[in-house]
């Protein structure tokens, strides 16, 4: 087909690739998921088309946190003690970058190494260079491509800015906060809407002198989540605390996140937050698609700069301008 | 014509009342600016039609900063200052609710009753439930309408979350970051994308014990200000030290953003970025038209929930279902 670059796999060898555990086609097929190419994703569509409705089940945990809270290196933990019994992790790191300097909020993070060398892990970060001002990643498409993939836990790591945690909260399962020890007041003010799509609380680096100020901290945090209002009938919000660098609390939130998946199978809330996710998937892709065809439309392209320029000096007003954009598109 | 209520003033009533000053009349304009009603909306953009290309001048100035550095303290004090040098100032108030609880962030916040009090000032607070994950507000709209309406500065108010600052990035000329004396490290890791757009930082409640360490941060902040990449070639970024409770550098803030207007407007740029500005409205207002059509189309309605139940259960993918929508759309 036109589009097609020689020696690129063909859908049948991604699909069957990816289902095979083969993560080299594994992580072209997310980039061609992350291009803008049409090209690249009509083919990378095809692939996701295949893949779907696979019968294997996955948690899908989001974690957050400010810098600083230690996410990178909790991660590195937890997805050690997954891989430890035996199961297969994915992480994938949403990094929105700033929206002017293309630069990263995080600079030099840790990368994992030691989770990186197990044949278990997979790991995948995701520049989103100007997400918080322009078009979601496509994060929700790389964990659906993990999945197909046999990856059991779909960690994704997010930057506590607030809308990155909305966007992830239609795509996980899970969502733990890491917070630190005696955060400041204007810190947990700014976490408010954050803290409301927590399903746990974490206060990590528990350890040495901050432990005693950590358990403190376990309390006010505990008070806090009983002010907000539920996220999951029949769920308690708890407070855990962990250290990463010693490895400590790293079980207890396993186990948490385990008794949080049987809890909402059980109730069926599991199955309904997954479609409602699925049905979010559709409607983004369709709004995007939507805006690129109008955008696209020979007419509206025809009547663009006429209509912006006099919107910009003052002689059409920009509600006026934009029906005439609309009725350019619908051909009128 | 349709949809009018009886006793509606007239789209030209509502024009000679806000070119007049009529702060009742601009109320209910900006009530219809921001009411989700189609026939609100046609009335609204009727008005709007007629009050732009006014000749009247403006600043338009966004105020942003975590909760607790003192944002409505201190764009009171700022409002009664112009206010005391016979300036028309108009506050809107972006007040992102959490997503979840549509309770506010911000909590009991003042009121600014001293310059509520002001014949010259007008204080529009904006509710805007779900703007988190949802549409944005019509700060915009209030924007144009204040200054039919004879304000020369409008102020407009933001909670440092992230994405409220890219948008009021996209509708003000000047942004101005309110921190804190000594603010920690982590809070700053955060601000870095909303440093990156400020016009200038002031470090609010630098009074009394904090002066002493507002003057380090001042200094911190310089330096962080000199490695961010410009923002505007030829304005340097100031860091200023205020104190909103003791009115005092509340006049260097002024006469910093007369001097960045002066600039601007010299270097041509001011122009530019209000014609940018209108070309961000223009095609805001046709996506969000367009999204409407879309999902208001017949067709669009009558495969939406055949397509959606697909999808949920596994038999459609995501991406074909958006083509199906797609499909329906075009009357195919």
């Amino acid at each position: 087909m036109s589009g097609r670059q020689r020696h690129e796999p063909t859908v049948e060898e991604f699909v069957e690739g990816i289902r095979g555990g083969n993560r080299h086609l594994l992580s072209r097929a997310i980039t061609l998921v992350e291009s803008s190419r049409p090209e690249h994703e009509r083919l990378a569509h095809q692939i996701l088309d295949r893949c779907l409705g696979s019968e294997r089940t996955s948690i899908r945990v989001g974690v957050t946190g400010s810098p600083g809270a230690g996410k990178s290196t909790f991660i590195e933990a937890l997805g050690l003690h997954l891989t430890d019994a035996g199961k297969r992790v994915a992480v994938l790191a949403i990094d929105p970058s700033s929206s002017r300097s293309k630069g990263s909020i995080l600079g030099d993070k840790s990368r994992m190494e030691k989770l990186a060398a197990r044949p278990e892990a997979f790991i995948r970060p995701t520049a989103t260079s100007g997400f918080l001002g322009g078009a979601a990643p496509r994060t929700h498409e790389t964990i659906l491509l993990c999945e197909a993939a046999g990856y059991e836990v779909i960690i994704v790591e997010t930057v506590g800015v607030g809308q990155s945690e909305i966007v992830v909260n239609s795509m996980v399962d899970f969502i733990l906060l890491l917070m630190l020890p005696g955060s400041g007041d204007e810190l947990q003010g700014i976490k408010r809407g954050i803290m409301e799509i927590a399903d746990a609380i974490a206060i990590n680096k528990a350890d040495g002198d901050r432990r005693r100020i950590a358990e403190i901290s376990k309390g006010d945090f505990e008070s806090a989540l009983r002010l907000l209002p539920e996220k999951h009938p029949g769920w308690e919000r708890k407070v855990l605390l962990t250290s990463a660098l010693e490895g400590a609390g790293i079980g207890e939130v396993w186990e948490n996140i385990e008794a949080f998946a049987a809890a909402m199978r059980r109730s069926g809330e599991w199955r309904e937050q997954r479609r409602e996710q699925l049905r979010h998937l559709l409607h983004a892709i369709a709004e995007e698609r939507l805006k690129r065809e109008f955008y696209n439309a020979p007419a509206v392209k025809a009547a663009k700069a006429q209509v912006e320029q006099q919107v910009v000096v003052g002689s059409l007003s920009p509600f006026t301008g934009a029906l005439k954009l609309l009725e350019a598109f619908r051909g009128k």
